[in-house]
């Protein structure tokens, strides 16, 4: 159960089977620091190239494949005065016949951040929304493990592995659990967002530098497919694929099979998903779009299933 | 500002530019039934065929093509005891591989209905869900105008004039906005679901007849796309094609449009959708799926915006 | 095995029950006129509005719901010299990035007909392709049957009744097979092009009137679940909907179904088509997408296979 | 312009930079082998795992980011006697409802190949397909470049590099461009099918080891988006997405991009395509699919483009 302060100074855009940055033990916590996804640190310097790098990646010693990696967000916090975003919604996400008759320039906007009134505030361009001033909900956009197959991902995407999923709900006190497909799972982190709408349509939450602490456990011979969370409210599946409607059939997929293993069968999951499941959608800026499938814990309790963590 | 007390004999499985059952002025409040998706009505009784059977079309006098027709759920609520869903979640919402060899068998699932309690408790099949008691979230499952080009568009599915969106957020107290296509818009509505998980992704919410109360107003010369809402919190589009992706260009293109009307220029709803903007799944069973994009309503008067209805 | 000489006076831009221009039976044979896409005819004049206007519905005497309504098109000929088409790919059918910056603005392409020689020759806008030439290849865009559930759908779209398929293997010569939803059929035709690319790409083929004339019959009691066809080489079947992916779906489905009805059984239509498939695109510019099916009669015949018409 | 002889030890499941098998020089020809998708060689010992295990990587020395390679097909041929198939169509390719209800058993086929006669012939399982006999058309199911991002890419799949395409277009005598992102372009080539329909709808085509020749030159500072290729008759550009839509979209855009280089402007290309383009399907089986764009050089010469190779 050590602390583990880890200073990174190696970042990569690629989630693959990277040297290890540092070796940990399940229960172990590590406390550091992300860039943010244009590669700037807390102190606003470039350190490393654009694009999601991410910090790590953390060899987990007793994480095999077959395995499932729990990691819980300690903490996922803003850790300079300045975030940035795009101006402008992506045009996949808009009508094509719009796109091509009424699309604004693209432009860079800048949000002062305050962690003390915990609000992002709109500082330059000048449009009709003046000094737009939101309350703070940091976020991790991207993490995740070394894929299978001997594949490197690249951070602008995601897949069964994890990766850019820029989904809000992966949030401080969450407990997220991914697939182990190699030795040592290979955590990454990184691409945090001070503040971001669903489906990061523009391409960026308010793109910021984190401290970041987080604890992990493995859970020996527990194979899942797709990365899976819990928070105090509810246990919630991601599917990441495009189109859309793919990944919806990842993450309800998923949910059946995590509602059979906490002891329904037959129709009952279904009959249960089909008046109480809830959907968020994550990214649908990305190759690979992101849909969440959410459960209420509280009616998995009413019903007698046993919520212990992990679960 | 008539009160008119309507009962319906026929009902309409297309949407289309049918013989009026009532005629109506702008102002004016209906109070009706709707019989449930399978076209049994409040006292048990198969009147009709099923697929959504509508109540309807409402001719109202004022309304021509290029305005839009605004209404306001005024009461929306179950009018008999037993509700009826599928009890299998549909094979297009699940992985192919896993329906290929997991699916379980459909059947019905039965569901007694208190107004007293506000609950809806599962009686049948047995399952290891026992009696599962949800609170009540009636809604409309499907409700539109006569769409364009003298179409008449199955109520099993959606389009710019509305039809079969299965959004949890249609419910009462809610306000609505539909383009008009034709004289008199012909609004019809149905399909009233007592609970429904997001989605309908068994096919089914708990479908059961409803006593069914609502106001209408026109806004002349006034076009939009698709359809629109507004409730205490939110304001609301919704956009209805397949794949899911085509509707979030939708909804999303429509919110743009809707911000603009506002006096939000260039890439000002842009920044502001990026960093707010909230998405809803409506169904992803018919043949068009529904997606539904929110702006708060606190977020919009804090940048000086005017809501004031009709907007 | 009458002939009937139609003139139409009358058109549609929505498929469905209208009322019949002519009643015929099984066997004969009609000769009549399509008007061009943008409802003008042969003489260059507008008689009614654009939009695929259909001539017809046709009512097949012995047709009920439930039957099969086969259609050989024995003549499909352009009657004027001039067509038109738009000059630019729909934005839809390119990569969003390139719509937002590089899409040339849309106008009207003429083209010169010459039936004896059997080419179109493009005469305006000026560009550097010239006077283009292109042989003749005319096919009917949009043709079908009232479609199910009282629906009345755009000739913008398609489905399982026919509609705007677009697809250039429906020529002249092609026997085609349509499921019969309502007693009559009510078959209608439209929308001739005298070429077209794959995939309808610009949203036009070179839009042109023509002299049609085909023969009907009627297969009691046969149900089938999409339209197919046969030609020289090929037996065809397809699949209308969004993405192209569900398309496929459908598509393969129904010739899956159409191998099993010729004989083969369990996994034997598999490893055919596993090997021996071929697919054509239609239409991806409406609402609803194309994809064909094709297996060649030749190696059908190899297996053993019966392919005496009607198939 | 050396023949170098070469005889292959590792294989590769996903393509990367990964260490090169051996350095080239534009102009230079390779004689190799490759082993079938499940990783059995000509000896019909299974030598690496399967997953279309590729030859390579080969390192063309004056290969860098930025440029094209181009890499002639001279010899594609199967060097033993029996090949794999499966024996079912995957389940997302049909429509999800007969996947629940009618799906046979997958297994496999085994395909006797005769190169004298140029035919494979079924042997087993035994079905009413008897010895299905067909001819060969050997082509490459998989090759490509390391792609962008130091991202090592799965050969289940296909991106911007090149991939698992599966389209019956790549055989012997073809042409194909593709964009080098890394010094050495490390060019890949495996998964032989010794015949394939359209769209490896059962996941494999005849899988069977090959012999390879191929020899490669570089396009200095010419850089493309899409693998691109040209045949005696046609120029062709590769899209890989999901869904099939975006497949289009990419390849689509690709060949106008090339029919701007080779001198057509403005609306030319879009006019051109509008009425004459054609597309193929390639791979409907993997996460990404593909859709193949083409253009007969028949046409562009006729219009006097020069088609001087490389083009």
């Amino acid at each position: 159960m050590a602390i583990h302060h880890f200073e990174p100074t190696v970042y990569h855009i690629a989630i693959g089977a990277h040297e290890p940055v540092l070796h940990i033990d399940s229960g172990d916590t590590v406390v550091t620091t992300t860039v943010d996804a244009g590669g700037v640190d807390a102190a606003g310097e470039q350190v490393t190239e654009g694009g999601n790098p991410q910090t790590g990646p953390f060899y987990i010693s007793d994480a095999a494949s077959g395995d499932t990696l729990v990691v819980h967000f300690d903490r996922l916090v803003p850790n300079r005065k300045m975030g940035r975003t795009s101006t402008v919604i992506a045009p996949h996400v808009l009508d094509a016949q719009y796109v091509a008759s009424n699309l604004p320039e693209s432009g860079r906007g800048d949000w002062e951040i305050d962690l003390d009134k915990w609000t992002a505030t709109l500082v330059s361009p000048e449009t009709s929304l003046g000094r737009l001033t939101l309350p703070l909900e940091p976020m991790a956009g991207c993490f995740g493990v070394a894929p299978p197959r001997r594949q490197a991902i690249s951070t602008a995407t995601s897949s069964t592995h994890g990766g850019n999923m820029d989904y809000r709900g992966f949030c401080e006190g969450v407990t997220v659990y991914l697939p182990v497909f190699v030795d040592g799972a290979l955590f990454h982190i990184g691409d945090g967002h001070a503040i971001q709408g669903d489906g990061e349509i523009v391409g960026t939450g308010i793109e910021i530098s984190f401290d970041v602490q987080f604890t992990v456990n493995v859970i020996k011979g527990k194979e899942i497919g797709w990365p899976r969370a819990e928070n105090n409210d509810y246990i919630l599946t991601a599917g990441n694929a495009r189109p859309l409607d793919q990944a919806v059939q990842h993450a309800t997929t998923e949910m059946v099979r995590w509602l059979n293993e906490l002891g329904l069968e037959g129709n009952a999951p279904h009959i249960l998903l089909g008046q109480c499941v809830e959907y968020d959608m994550g990214n649908v800026y990305d190759p690979a779009y992101t849909m969440v499938c959410k459960m209420k814990k509280s009616i998995l309790r009413d019903i007698g299933l046993n919520l212990e963590p992990p679960i």
